[in-house]
C-alpha cells in the first residue's frame, strides 16, 4: 500500500536497520529506499538523513524536504551540495528531555563536588566540603538558547540555579537574563559559574570554545574557577586550548560529550586529565521510536498542504 | 538588649561558633548560652540542639520548646530523657533544596550510567550504552514522603521520571502514586527501579534497609537490578545486607550518604566496592544563615502567642 511518495533513508556511521523498520512501521503507505532507483528518481518525495552519502540528495525532481535525525544539522551541509529544499530539524520531547537530563546531571555533578568525593572515596577519606554553596548562589550560563537551552534552563531554575542565556540573536525567556551576539558575550561570561554549550555548529560558532572565550570568563565563583560543559558539537571546541585553560585554572573542570575527532583518539590527553569528564557523544541519543512519528506526521501534513515547521535557516546554518 | 529569654545552644560533633554568632546576630534581644547558669536556670526559654549534652535540657522551668538544627530529630531522643516540651524540626527551603539536589544528582548519575562511563574513561573506552532508557521509562520510589520526599518527587517528575511514594501513614500528592504501611510496601518495592530513602530514624524504621526489603524489590528494570540511595540515617541500613545484595544482584548499585558508624571506618568494604558511591554525610548541610532566621521567627511568634509549627510527634519519634 505504498501509495504516497517514497522516503530516501541515507545515514552513515551506524546501522540504518532500526530507522528503516521504524519508518516502515509508522508509514506503511510510503516505501523506504536507501538509494534512488536511478538518476532523477521521481518517486522520492522526502529524505531522512544523518551524514547522507555525498550527492545522494541531488537531482531528485520531486524531493520536498530533508529531515535530520539528530538535533544538529551541520552533518547535512558537511556532505557537500544540498538541494534547495526545506531542511527540517528534529524537535521531539524525547530528544529535548534526554539533553536536559545530561545537562542537569553534569551541572549537579560539578555543583555537588562529584569529582572531589569520588577521589576521596578512592582514598578512603571522610571529609565533607563545607564550602558547598546552595544552587541559588550558582549561575549557569547556557550558550545557545534554542529549544534545548530553554528546556535545560527551566529545569535548572527549578532546582534553584540562576540561569543566564546567550544566543546569536536576542531571545526572551521569563526569569532568565539573556544576552546576544558578540556584544553580549562578555557580560554573559563574566557571571557564569558553569557554562553549558548547546550551540549549533555553523561557520560562526566553529572553534568558539577556545582561549579568547576562556580569557573572558569569570575568574572565581562559589565553585572556584568556571566549569565548561559541551554537549553541542566537537568542532565548537579547541581541545588544546581547553587543556591549557585547565592547567592555568582559567577553567576549573570540563565535561565533554563531543570531540574534535570522534571516537576520541586513544592518545588524547583528555582521557586522563583529572579535570575532564568524558562521555562518548551520549548526551542525547536519537531514538527512532520517539523521533520517527513526528517526522511522518509532518510529511503527511505537508502533503495535505500544511507548512513545515522547525525549518533550518540555511544562511545561518542551523 | 537581651530582654527576651535566653537561648541554650547545645551541640556536639562540631564547633558551635558559627551557630552562636548567627543566633546572636539574628536575635540581639536574646542571650545565647551553652550551659545553664545552674540547676533550674529560669532564664532559658528555648533550646537549639544537635546531639545535646545528655541531661542538659532537664530541670529548666521556663523551657518552652527545643529546636533541632538538622532535618532529623533522632539525635535529640538518643541523648536520654527529653523534657516534655514541644520539639520543633527544622523546615527550611535551603535544607529541602539541598536534599533534593542530592537526590536528583544521584538518581541522574545512576540513570545516565555515571559509574559505567567513568570506568570506561579510566580505560580509554569509547562506547555509548545504547540501552539508555528515557526518564519516562524509569520509576523512582521515595521511602519517606514528608517535606523532603515531596520536594524531591516534584523535581524528579519535572525531569520526566515516574515517582511513587511510601510512608508510614497514607499521604496524598497529585500525580504520585503513594503507598503506606507494611501492607503498601510490596507494591511500592515491586515497581521501583531506584529506591530513595529519606525516612526518619525511629524504632519502627531502624534497620529497615536490609535483606527482607531487598528480597521484595523489583528483579530487573530498564536500569537492571534496582538501585538504593540512602540520604536518611545510617542506622536505617544494614551494611552487611547491602553488600550481600550487591553481590547477588538483588541490588545493582548503592549511593550511601549515611552509615551505621560515621565517619565510615577505614576498613569498611563499602569504600572500595565498585557498586557503592560514598558521600560523607554531605547530602544536605545545615547552614546557620539559612536555618536560624526561621527559628528566631518561630520563637518571637510563639512568645507573642502563636502556635509552634513543624512539631515532632513524640510517639512516632519524628
Amino acid at each position: 500500500m505504498a501509495s504516497k511518495g517514497n522516503i530516501l533513508l541515507s545515514v552513515s556511521g551506524f546501522d540504518p536497520g532500526i530507522w528503516r523498520s521504524e519508518l516502515e512501521k509508522m508509514a506503511p503507505d510510503r516505501a523506504v529506499v536507501e538509494e534512488p532507483s536511478g538518476p532523477g528518481d521521481p518517486a522520492i518525495t522526502y529524505a531522512v538523513v544523518w551524514k547522507q552519502r555525498p550527492g545522494v540528495l541531488n537531482g531528485l525532481p520531486n524531493l520536498k524536504a530533508v529531515f535530520s535525525i539528530g538535533a544538529g544539522v551541520d552533518h547535512i551541509f558537511a556532505e557537500g551540495d544540498v538541494p534547495n529544499v526545506p531542511i527540517v530539524r528534529v524537535v521531539a520531547d524525547d530528544l529535548t528531555e534526554r539533553m536536559s537530563e545530561f545537562v542537569v546531571w553534569q551541572v549537579l555533578d560539578h555543583h555537588r563536588k562529584g569529582p572531589l568525593y569520588r577521589r576521596q572515596q578512592a582514598q578512603r577519606i571522610w571529609h565533607e566540603d563545607l564550602m558547598q554553596p546552595s544552587a541559588r548562589e550558582v549561575t549557569v550560563g547556557i550558550l545557545g538558547y534554542g529549544t534545548l537551552g530553554r528546556d535545560a534552563a527551566s529545569k535548572l531554575r527549578m532546582l534553584g540555579f540562576r540561569v543566564v542565556g546567550w544566543s546569536r540573536t536576542q531571545k526572551q525567556d521569563q526569569g532568565v537574563e539573556t544576552f546576544a551576539g558578540e556584544d553580549g558575550l562578555p557580560r554573559f561570561l563574566g557571571q557564569s559559574d558553569i557554562v553549558v554549550c548547546l550551540l549549533p555548529l555553523t561557520p560562526a560558532t566553529r572553534g568558539i570554545l577556545a582561549a579568547p572565550m576562556f580569557d573572558r570568563m569569570k575568574k572565581r565563583g562559589p565553585l572556584g574557577a568556571p566549569i565548561l560543559i559541551n554537549a553541542g558539537r566537537g568542532a565548537l571546541q579547541n581541545e588544546a586550548d581547553i587543556l591549557a585553560a585547565l592547567e592555568d585554572r582559567r577553567l576549573g573542570a570540563a565535561s565533554l560529550d563531543v570531540f574534535e575527532t570522534e571516537p576520541l583518539p586513544i592518545d588524547s590527553p583528555l582521557w586522563t586529565h583529572p579535570g575532564v569528564t568524558i562521555t562518548p557523544h551520549a548526551a542525547a541519543t536519537s531514538v527512532p521510536a520517539a523521533l520517527i512519528p513526528p517526522m511522518i506526521a509532518q510529511m503527511d501534513a505537508h502533503d495535505a498542504g500544511a507548512p513545515l515547521t522547525n525549518l533550518v535557516d540555511r544562511e545561518a546554518g542551523y
